[in-house]
């Protein structure tokens, strides 16, 4: 027992306890609270996150964390211990190393960004929003300064913060791959899938029928009511407050069957991750998953490898037939099947098939790389990517709101995110064909007993949280490190099996 | 401007909210959380509500408070924040006069005695709960002896918790006052009413066209829907983070017309009074309501003294029976609204009309004012309780389930508080009375017009918070303190009229 963790627990404690208010009242704010709350509710979010700051970042913690950082102390430590511990340290050198007024400022004007990236996007209008975006880019790069060890460039430093096993070096590696293998895929799919009739998913679907069926998805792949709940919001997300309290929310549009559909089961791959976690962890600095990249290849693995497959659907695709047989009753399982996996060169990330979502992270990968290594002006954007748009997807975008300003993540500074996406759903193909190898996936589905596979990941990859990272877990899992090939074959085989190419 | 108050404001801010945090916790648990998450999450609240304490007793607040009460700083003081120093003033007296580890025996005893009580209640053993509801009275003893100042008795002390206008010279005016007039006419109404068939208000009621109407009721009587929202709970509560975000609950029964439809309405009063409160004291220490019994007279306004008015149904009735055709279609108005007013003795307080409803009350009263001052044996309160139901009702509970052991109060230790319930109608009563000599009441609610009615109550009570208190405000309002007279007077006009007395 380490006398001096024994310290330091109280203090962690006291700043679960600021962080989960924090995360209630967002959920709220996203969920429930009424339009006009919001200015005086951010006074008080304002000063949580200032006490939780306050919590984190002081000389008691401070101390504690060096002592417990010597060699001669590790020795004291569980394996868990050394991972808070290790999160810590991570959090210290963050934030640490900006000075203070320094991170309130940057704090202070990626809010106002991000109003202007939103009016900007409204209108249309690129060069509204470029002067904020060249001011966020120079405050990244100089807090990444401030935090560049060694030989890593600024941009790895934010690659870091999302995932630390893949630097440019891997990210390059992985995206090659996908350029050269998928790229040429995708426009031979295109061609096929144009004649797949998908009217049917844009009927009207009576939105409480598909409250109740998206309720149904939600406990059939292993959300669990007791430890969570659903609720409505303008964009789905997961957030939990612990492992006993995980909430998902969903969107239902009328005129569209899939979207509502697709968003639970990719929230409940989220939420099943932290309802997994162990008690022994929840409520720690390691009680999350393990990195974002690690955590969208459990809603993706979830929502794509087994949500957007045959086998997935063949038991409950009646269910769903019979829920609205008006609309769906000519439709058999193979041409939906076909309509949930169509696949077209796209514009729009948020709304790209399987096959060309990976594309659209390249683009703003290349971008994000050129950006912080000054090989291209803000000005220049627009332009770059339209023509990255037209290379690799054959389609140009005619407006900079469906081009260069359709994501928010920029206006907020985040920059070294969107490759998660991609490690995501790369993580999970790789994931799937280990387990395919040590049970019948296939078979499982097909008799709608989930519960195998559900259990296999937490007790591979969910209980763990973030005492290990991707790469850890891989090994486990696989017994080898992140290898882009599984994804690259996935995307064929399935591609090429439903269109018969 | 006071630069002592300018030091204390952002540490009032913290505690603030802290406060609105746990407020939000309270709500969120009542209203959303998954059946699991209570242990873990409670150990959250349990850190946020230790940080709250913190943040009001410490030694800066203490040093500045202390300054703030001298003569010469409350010169610099504005109206407001007089009020604040004061309401401070009074938290540092309820708190610092109890040694905090005798202050911590006694929540940790309550929370397990509130415990012994709900399996008494439901066994049926008064015998079981008796030692645990001894310990709480000798706990409040020590603590109000602690506090006792003057001649003041310790049952006094406790009713200044919940309103500082009524001690027990007050209470047993006023309660005298009810017994010689009230008793009596309940007995006659209750004979009357009798004849009147309420089998109708039992049928079954869809319950999404019950929260419909509901939703409607609330709007239409004022509560703001860009300030508020409504949610369900087991029961029907308000709670407020700020004026600007007032949130109420209903539960819904489906073979019950008028238990959603009256909860309804007596939150809204609540949360109209919660929404009024101007913006400059919201979020600070005199930014709620006046009093225990000034927040009831505003729930119990709109419930009671409008809300179960013929004028208040007049425009709305018809909309009522189109909701509900097959079961309303016989009941007229006058039926309706003698249903919702019919009258008699009963032996549950929370069940209670609005003649009996004080005489509940009145049992509580006597019996704690019995209990302070060692007039009774715990193990004799059942047969106290028993004889003056019969006294004053002509009933006999047959169980103590629905007799000493229906309230939770008493298990938490909240001896003083039943009083408020009885102070709220009456207060209510007197309002009500000034009101309709200044504007033509019964015309603006058969109009359906509330605006103004609303709107008085904001400029002459709500919009105070509590700067003022219970008789500063009737002063104010009504140019005389309390004054019972007015309750008993409208309960006999109104039975009188409606019954043909």
């Amino acid at each position: 027992m380490s006398k001096t963790f024994e310290k330091l627990q109280p203090l962690l404690d006291k700043s679960m306890a600021l962080q989960t208010a924090r995360s209630l009242f967002e959920w709220d704010d996203q969920t429930t609270a009424p339009f006009e709350a919001a200015d005086y509710t951010s006074k008080v979010v304002g000063i949580l996150s200032d006490e939780y700051m306050k919590s984190m970042i002081n000389d008691d913690v401070r101390k504690l964390l060096k002592k417990l950082q010597e060699d001669k102390e590790q020795e004291d430590l569980t394996e868990t211990q050394k991972a808070i511990v290790r999160e810590l340290g991570k959090t210290y050198e963050q934030l640490e190393s900006i000075p203070p007024e320094e991170y309130r400022a940057f704090n202070e004007y990626t809010s106002i960004a991000n109003r202007k990236w939103a009016k900007a996007k409204k209108d249309n209008k690129y060069e509204d929003f470029a002067p904020y975006l060249k001011k966020i880019i120079e405050f990244k790069k100089k807090f990444a300064g401030y935090r560049a060890k060694g030989n890593k460039k600024p941009y790895e430093v934010l690659l870091g913060d999302y995932d630390e096993c893949f630097m440019i070096k891997e990210l390059d590696t992985f995206f090659d791959k996908v350029k050269s293998d998928i790229i040429p895929l995708l426009k031979e799919v295109a061609k096929k899938a144009e004649t797949v009739d998908k009217s049917y998913n844009y009927l009207s679907y009576d939105i409480d029928k598909q409250k109740e069926f998206c309720k149904f998805l939600a406990g059939y792949v292993g959300f669990d009511f007791n430890r969570g709940v659903i609720a409505e919001s303008a964009h789905p997300f997961t957030m939990q407050l612990h492992n006993h309290d995980v909430r998902i929310t969903d969107r239902y549009m009328e005129n569209n069957l899939e979207s509502a559909m697709f968003s639970i089961i990719h929230e409940s791959g989220h939420a099943i991750y932290e309802m997994n976690i162990d008690d022994a962890i929840t409520q720690t600095l390691v009680g999350g998953g393990a990195s974002m990249g690690m955590h969208e290849s459990q809603s993706r693995f979830y929502e794509n490898l087994i949500g957007r497959s045959k086998d997935f659907w063949e038991p409950i695709y009646d269910k769903l037939v019979n829920t609205y047989p008006d609309n769906l009753k000519d439709i058999n399982l193979d041409h939906f099947i076909k309509g949930i996996n169509k696949a077209a060169p796209s514009l729009i990330r948020t709304e790209a098939d399987e096959l060309s979502y990976c594309i659209h992270i390249i683009i703003r990968y290349e971008i994000e790389k050129m950006l912080f290594s000054d090989e291209v002006d803000i000005e220049e954007l627009p332009k770059v990517w339209n023509q990255k748009y037209e290379e690799y997807m054959g389609i140009t975008p005619t407006t900079d709101a469906e081009g260069i300003l359709q994501d928010t993540h920029w206006s907020y500074g985040e920059f070294g995110y969107f490759p998660s996406y991609a490690i995501g759903t790369a993580v999970a193909s790789q994931i799937y064909f280990c387990m395919d190898e040590l049970m019948p996936m296939d078979q499982y589905l097909n008799e709608g007993n989930l519960i195998p596979i559900r259990d296999f990941l937490r007790d591979y990859i969910h209980k763990h949280g973030a005492v290990r990272n991707t790469n850890q877990i891989l090994m486990e899992v696989c017994g080898e490190e992140f290898n882009a090939e599984y994804y690259v074959t996935y995307l064929k085989e399935k591609y090429k099996n439903l269109y018969s190419l």
